[in-house]
């Protein structure tokens, strides 16, 4: 036997991952997965990061892609630890992110007696995923594990899920397998380059719509050109799940959430132009309203599909239109610190006056929130993360995972409410064991408040048996005592100045830190 | 139209679930459950409990059915709210508890559009549920939740998911059903019950194996009698979910989790007598192990299947072989309480010592407390739950649905380690605002140690990299400011002296604690 086929499957799967360029795996392994945690033993060159709920897991992971550009796999325990993990998975495919599962799971011969663990673990898989497949062979895994960096990796981020009988794992035969090449995008389509810009030179009412990696600097940057020259308008889905925005970035508005103000701000646009979106739908339906925000009589065009290249596509509309370069607006002095009660306006002064050049916010403000973007324009170039499928959840994993891919180089500032902060709080314990440069600001008014806004729909006050599954009060949450008991310093905010000094503490400081911010 | 079809699909399926019986819900909501939230608050008649994340939610529902005998309902929040809740549920199904959710999903025109929050809905259900129903229409709303009501109150309870489009709840033309009667069991077969009584009288190394309910007060006496009359010996599944345990009830070991340990104690066994029961396997296989954990040439005779009667067939074998009444030996007196540095031992003389008559005793205590139970049958009559699923997370949740099925009257304590209570820490919020009388002993040995001793099975000490994955210092989790943070008074114990003193003090208050019990 050569040395090669003394190789067990789980070696096999590291060296494939690592050649392959996933060198971060964010983990919570149990028995099935003691050989994989044994191979990242031996084998240097994997960045592990625990998280205590898979959770906090899958969210780091696709806070990490879309910093870091490129996926990072999990580490999850069988059926019901890919189950823990299945929301921020959904989120992570609305945002397009790419994340390579590894899911262990029962041995082949052990799964069809039925142990108490086992369970439908591809048919979980299926529901969040891209792709999916059983490696039932050690020869097999490096091969696999390939395959599914490839789908991970594709322009719009896939999610792969890979499950690992645990003899796949331990037997020997592993062969570490080349990293295979991403196939392109499919092409852009000159003819609807051609169609765009006999649109926008024709029409009055034009709306650019962009999306996911059109939002990026590199295409924002070219759909300003676009937008410059012709007259149309450039607005971004609400639920991008990566701005790029700040100074010498373009002024982008988001379709709002709620569904009058996004009908009202759609209203005018006889045309839209796709650029990697998809027509702009709410998130619920509600009696006697409509499902889709724009005008009935809107006409579609797609310049690019989600999984084309928005860059090539806008590049291609600026050739065939001649839009010359075009200097981004400046946006006007910084606007000092809030003062006062904390508003949303007052907080959004405060982040643009203070936050550093690079940073990174994590948007799962919710209720508070949904406008704090528009007085940022005048902010130092930053990121901006939202929540891109709707599970809440979301927020502090991806700030955590974001904060990994940066290497704690950059500052990572969480806007966090609290009812959705309680659904992943074990990331708080991951930013202070990695003691990444972590700012939450929580936002704390104590109940589910999107929630009674949509109570308000069904047409009634909410009498006490609705305001006890819509309040977080009695008891109330002291998120100081909870961060605190979880290794992160932490302080309470009444107002912004005492925010405000708050942040500044924090951001002279390496590691997390909390801001119970009572609104 | 009549008054009745005025009536909207939510307020019908409210009206049907209290008349069905089912008067206890367990939920977290979200929009497109906002119309059920609306019919709970003018309804009358059920108990909402609030839980911060769905795997407390749906945990809740499973130690509630183990408690009340009868199935509670849920409300989770589409695809996604239900995946969080599907670990729970899968330990929920291994415990064979019975539970309805209810999963408020997209309206059906919308369903369409593919909005941010749309997800397979039905996928995720079918890979935890027994019974899986989207119902699209509200006039079908009563009749479906009828049918899932019956098919959770099966003698052996099952998941039951019930999927309602927001327009079937907010729709007009709801019409209340009657309940279903439940069908009865497969009955008893005659001659598996001659082949048991046969086995007994003429074998000598029999053992009867019993699960679920054949572990319950009424069985677990019936199947003493048939031991004590032939001279078999009597033994649990590791996976009950529900044991009836202490004075008056019988020694009932249970089948060692650990491979050795399971082969050793089976392997005088010929025949083993199943009841309820299904074979005994491993959790997981582990090379050059066995996956099975009784002798290869056992032979086992079906006295009942997990789905039939075990009371009536073993109040048959009883009949058939003519054994007599039988006292429950005494089990000697209570233990004295522990002293000195927390043992296992020790705590479960503690435990025993102190707890009150009809305590519920919720185990998650997984490395440090696997032989907890051999300590304790002299304690008075008590409930003991077990993590029948193998996914951690289920001990804080089930303690908080078994104290809300006890309508406070019972003490639960907890006996839970702390890597899983990191899973569903967000429990004690709960028992805090329902003022839940449970004592949580929180066995805080800041490791998931029971991965560590796994990990030896991979032939090494664990490096760097690996314990990086298995302990949870740096930072120490301080649980008794994490508890606090949620409104639950906690105070630490590093003697077992201390910790009695904790328990008393706990025992003799309302509402919940917190003992962080440093082992």
């Amino acid at each position: 036997m050569s040395l090669q086929n003394e190789m067990n499957g789980a070696e096999s799967l590291v060296r494939t991952l690592l050649k392959s360029g996933v060198d971060t795996c964010f983990a919570n392994p149990g028995t099935s997965e003691m050989h994989f945690v044994g191979a990242l033993d031996r084998i240097p060159g994997m960045h592990c990061v625990l998280g205590l709920q898979e959770n906090v897991v899958t969210g780091m992971a696709d806070g990490y892609y879309r910093i870091a550009g490129k996926p990072a796999c999990t580490l999850l325990h069988c059926g019901p630890g890919l189950a823990n993990g299945m929301a921020n998975l959904h989120n992570a495919r609305r945002a397009r992110a790419g994340i390579v599962n590894i899911v262990g799971d029962q041995a082949t011969y052990h799964r069809p007696l039925d142990a108490p663990l086992t369970a439908d673990t591809e048919g979980m898989a299926r529901t969040v995923s891209h792709w999916v497949r059983t490696c039932s062979n050690a020869g097999d895994v490096g091969r696999d594990a390939a395959a599914a960096v490839q789908a991970a990796s594709a322009l719009s981020g896939q999610i792969a899920t890979l499950i690992l009988p645990a003899d796949s794992s331990w037997n020997t035969g592993g062969v570490v397998a080349e990293p295979l090449s991403v196939p392109p995008p499919p092409p852009v389509d000159p003819h609807a380059v051609t169609t765009a810009a006999r649109i926008l030179h024709s029409q009055k009412n034009v709306l650019i719509l962009i999306a996911d990696q059109a939002t990026l600097a590199p295409s924002q940057h070219l759909a300003w050109r676009v937008a410059e020259a012709t007259g149309a308008d450039l607005m971004g889905s609400y639920t991008n799940g990566h701005l790029q925005r700040g100074r010498g970035r373009i002024p982008l508005p988001r379709v709002p959430y709620v569904v009058d103000a996004a009908v009202a701000a759609l209203d005018k646009y006889e045309h839209i132009i796709l650029v990697n979106a998809e027509p702009p739908v709410g998130f619920f339906a509600y009696p006697n309203r409509p499902s889709a925000l724009y005008r009935p009589d809107s006409q579609f065009h797609v310049l690019s599909r989600p999984d084309q290249d928005s860059e090539a596509a806008l590049q291609a509309l600026v050739d065939e239109i001649g839009a010359p370069e075009t200097a981004i607006p400046d946006p006007g002095p910084l606007p000092d610190a809030g003062t006062g009660a904390p508003t949303p306006e007052g907080l959004a002064q405060t982040l643009a006056a203070l936050m550093p050049e690079g940073a990174i916010i994590s948007n799962e403000s919710i209720s508070f929130g949904g406008y704090l973007e528009h007085f940022t324009y005048a902010a130092p170039a930053h990121d901006w993360l939202n929540l891109g499928g709707g599970a809440i959840g979301d927020g502090l994993p991806v700030a955590t995972g974001a904060a990994v891919a940066s290497r704690g180089e950059r500052r990572v500032i969480s806007l966090q409410a609290d009812g959705s902060a309680m659904y992943s709080l074990q990331s708080l314990w991951t930013q202070a064991r990695e003691q990444l440069p972590c700012t939450t600001i929580l936002l704390n008014n104590r109940r589910y408040n999107i929630l009674i806004g949509e109570y308000a729909n069904v047409g009634a006050e909410p009498g006490p048996t609705a305001m006890g599954m819509l309040d977080l009060s009695r008891p109330d949450l002291d998120w100081v005592k909870m961060a605190n008991g979880m290794g992160v310093e932490a302080a309470r905010a009444t107002t912004l100045e005492q925010c405000a000094d708050l942040m500044r503490q924090s951001f002279n400081q390496a590691g997390p830190f909390l801001i119970d911010l009572i609104i």
